[in-house]
């Protein structure tokens, strides 16, 4: 039988990239991931980029230059409309952080003008938030009383939200928006739905019509609360607030529908994280000099906005200007409302954000999702906000250690009448080449994994051979499937120094598969291909078998 | 021309496995990669279980019945040769940590005893270590001063080895050995150069006679108060340290090699992790209550029995009788001890731990590496143990998660004349389907990156459509080949869909390339498999392009 040498894909061993090359590639990822600069790429002439920066520095510059009748029109509809949303949120949201009602109207005022022109999103609408109010309230709540010392109260509010401006405006500048990254949609969802169950026990107070109350937020707080002072239960406000309470939840889940198809749509709309953060903390520093306090972008206002059919972010003027006539106008009339009233809307707003359905798909899909939802669920619902938050983010990156420290490693198995190879346990009667043992590495390799790995690769070599006994056959190579290891530290290579050492005792010879650009640079740097020798790295799992089975003088098609 | 309809490779759309099945397979990931109790998988009678349980968990019944005389030979000679070593280590370790030598002493009589009998490894030698000692001292004498209160302070000592004891045994029982994988091979590298650098500076109060010194340890204080009280300088006494540390450090160059050379070696032997993590916490524990301070392997101790022929944990034994006896009768001569002989032998032993080799392979092969091991070196030196550790890992854990956060994708390309699919950067000369852009993701997608793998596809694409433009083609396919995502979660899982409708609005197709075992059951889970349809779902890129060339009526042998 004649015997042909295999032609075989050549690896690239070309001298690795500078460490200024590298470096600079990393940096640009980590932080830059959008490519933000695009646009100036092309400018060449110095009025031009001037033009271009500032469009991007202060987006008002973008569009105000194409601003039409037409696109106002709109704006002044959907303005209009979130105004009618904004009074009653800013009122009550304000009471959950025990801030004076017009503050929170205030607060409506000023930031949407910020917002306006220097926001990059078309949709969003400026306001305050349950949950920030909340915690602004509790915050404070435990150094000053609201009651006993208002000034004091008022204006450490509103240093809150000065040093709040200037911790988002840092952060977007060093573009450390990668953080929010970290927050998980699990993180999110729990988080959501504790500070929305919690929120709606503290409206007992108002739907009960009581005097006294705790400062505490958690949920056992406020129900013992509301067992010991029972005596100023007045049944009268609590049916009331029933069923005003039910009347809205009834009027409100078409708008939960209209929440999240606009959702979808807008989750299409491309903004920069890092120009928008630095949009909010501009926002809430001149919002803290002219009473507001933290003001952000509410989920519910910006979907009411999206499905009124805002155009650009003039929509925000609108409300603005509707807002400051509201004030001048009609602000006396709003000391009226009645708690019980506030109380329901804030409840009823609230039971929206229990999002059950996602809770329910996390539970089917990924158990452990959902346990880091439930962990901020019940954290902030039962022992407070920031602890909720702080248990959901340790679960959530402990995950993503253990999925780092434990990366998932297969044997693959040659598809039958094809050259490709896959996991075995995946692809059940996959045919093996005798003596080869081929095993697909997932993920990076470094210092807290390799251990890990050294320990899985004698793991499978060991079970190969208990299997391969019985066939009076044994392991005579290993090939590593390096094609999803994107990176390597030292210790990842010194592991697979360890481990051709430790195989090489066994009389077993190691393959390197497609190793990747970075970790080929690496594997150069540290002598590891001269140690290995560039004959034993291949570019795929064929070319390496076809090798074997040549330097054998089997035939590779008579075996397989 | 006559079309073929493609032979396509069949994917597995098999319905998931059970919770039950992925959680245990998981928990056995994480606390089990070695496998422990594979060796009971075979044995069937009740006796051999038993049998094989006690040899698992007391690892002496194990080696004990087949010890012979020859093997006694070999760990005599290397259990008198470490007592060597054992006498001025056990004296000056003790000093490092303000306590007295003959405690130092009495921690190589007790622990080794108790280690011979749970210890797993052949080589490793018990005894008293620098590092340790320091820490144990600076910290305790925070509190109460080993020179005016010696009993508290002694009592304080066996105290911290007790719960140290208990801490250590808790550990290894819930397979937390897992945690020492974070600890990175650069942050040891730094973290003991530091400390041998600051144990180095300690001994000058030795080297220069010195009656005051500081309480501090790091190295500025240290200098500082050498300074300060030059008054109490001698210089007979520095003459002879540094006399004394030059003939030291001559004979010890060679001991380095052996070092090297025997830990290569060792490291092939097989030990597990949590078992022995079990055997230090119950000689702590029971050292604490036989007046021994804390022990463990250290590095330069268990290199010489190695090299002195050791065959089994019984030169520990043979070490422990001759402590005993050293203890009966030699005792009272060591009191005679002069303190600059002492110290000149610390520092030579610290300065051996510096691995200034180590240190320029890390600058040269990874300078992120390298930065780890320097903040544990700088850390520890400068500012304070346990800061130090602290800083070091901190970074590790940082690079860890920015991995995680921004894993490696790339742009796929054809080599000619095969049908493999590398990256185009690494490869460069590869060749493009038209209209077909194939992408390759790394690492598992979850919610610390799946933003940026929106963000960067969508660059992706805008580049790719950049340069189509000019020739007059654009993206018409993206192609996700998922071989190297091993795992994803629900963020991930909604990122895929976002990216879909994201491409869908640009009347882009998107395709996905072999899905891993568990990121098909979480599509399949999440229906995700039933919105793309089972059609865009793909065993190989080829397979892919064969179907895409199909459907567009154009023969792939005639484009490539």
């Amino acid at each position: 039988m004649e015997i042909q040498i295999p032609t075989r894909n050549k690896v690239n061993f070309a001298p690795p990239r500078s460490f200024g090359t590298t470096l600079k590639s990393h940096l640009k990822e980590t932080f830059f991931p959008d490519d933000p600069l695009r646009q100036f790429r092309n400018e060449k002439s110095g009025v031009g980029i001037v033009k271009k920066a500032l469009q991007y520095f202060v987006p008002i510059f973008e569009w105000l230059p194409n601003y039409n009748l037409r696109l106002f029109r709109f704006d002044v509809l959907s303005g209009i409309t979130i105004t009618f949303l904004a009074i009653p949120q800013g009122i009550s949201y304000a009471k959950l952080g025990s801030i004076p009602p017009i503050i929170g109207l205030y607060s409506s005022f000023v930031p949407p003008l910020i917002y306006a022109v220097f926001g990059n999103s078309k949709h969003l609408a400026v306001g305050t938030v349950a949950a920030c109010s909340l915690i602004i309230g509790h915050t404070i709540g435990e150094k000053v009383s609201a009651v006993d010392d208002p000034t004091l109260y008022l204006n450490l509010v509103f240093t809150t939200t000065f040093f709040t401006g200037i911790f988002q405006t840092l952060m977007g500048l060093l573009r450390l928006g990668i953080l929010v990254d970290f927050l998980s949609h699990s993180t999110i969802t729990g988080f959501m739905g504790g500070t929305a169950t919690l929120i709606c026990f503290q409206q007992l107070k108002g739907i009960f019509g009581l005097k006294h109350f705790t400062t505490k937020t958690d949920v056992v707080s406020v129900i013992r609360a509301v067992l010991h002072y029972r005596d100023e239960w007045k049944w009268q406000s609590a049916v009331v607030g029933i069923i005003f309470l039910i009347f809205l939840q009834f009027t409100r889940f078409l708008e939960g529908i209209a929440i999240g198809r606009s959702f979808a749509i807008m989750n299409n709309e491309q903004v920069d994280g890092n120009k928008e953060i630095i949009a909010f903390g501009l926002m809430n520093i001149v919002g803290s000099f002219t009473s507001c306090y933290l003001t952000t972008g509410p989920f519910s206002k910006t979907a009411v906005n999206f499905n009124a059919g805002c155009k650009t972010a003039m929509s925000n003027v609108v409300m603005s200007i509707c807002m400051m006539l509201t004030l001048l106008f009609l602000a006396p009339l709003f000391s009226y409302t009645p708690l019980v009233a506030l109380s329901a809307i804030i409840a009823s707003a609230m039971l929206g954000l229990i999002n059950y359905e996602e809770i329910y798909h996390l539970f089917k899909v990924d158990k452990f999702d959902f346990l880091i939802c439930m962990a901020a669920f019940f954290g902030v619902a039962f022992i407070s906000m920031d602890y909720g938050l702080i248990m959901s983010i340790g679960l959530a990156l402990l995950r993503a250690l253990v999925y780092v420290a434990r990366p998932a490693t297969c044997r693959l198995g040659k598809i039958p009448d094809s050259n490709l190879f896959r996991d075995s346990e995946q692809y059940p009667g996959l045919t093996n080449v005798p003596g080869v043992l081929a095993l697909q590495l997932g993920s990076p390799i470094y210092f807290a994994n390799a251990n890990y790995i050294r320990e899985r690769i004698i793991r499978w070599v060991r079970d190969e051979e208990d299997i391969s006994n019985a066939k009076d056959s044994v392991v005579e190579h290993v090939l590593l499937d390096l094609s999803g290891v994107t990176s390597i530290d030292t210790t990842g290579i010194e592991t697979l120094i360890e481990i051709r050492k430790l195989l090489d005792a066994k009389n077993i010879k190691i393959a390197i598969i497609n190793p990747r650009l970075e970790v080929m640079e690496k594997m150069i740097r540290s002598h590891f291909v001269d140690k290995i020798g560039k004959d034993s790295i291949f570019l795929s799992i064929e070319d390496a078998v076809e090798s074997i089975l040549f330097s054998t003088q089997k035939n590779y098609q008579v075996l397989v």
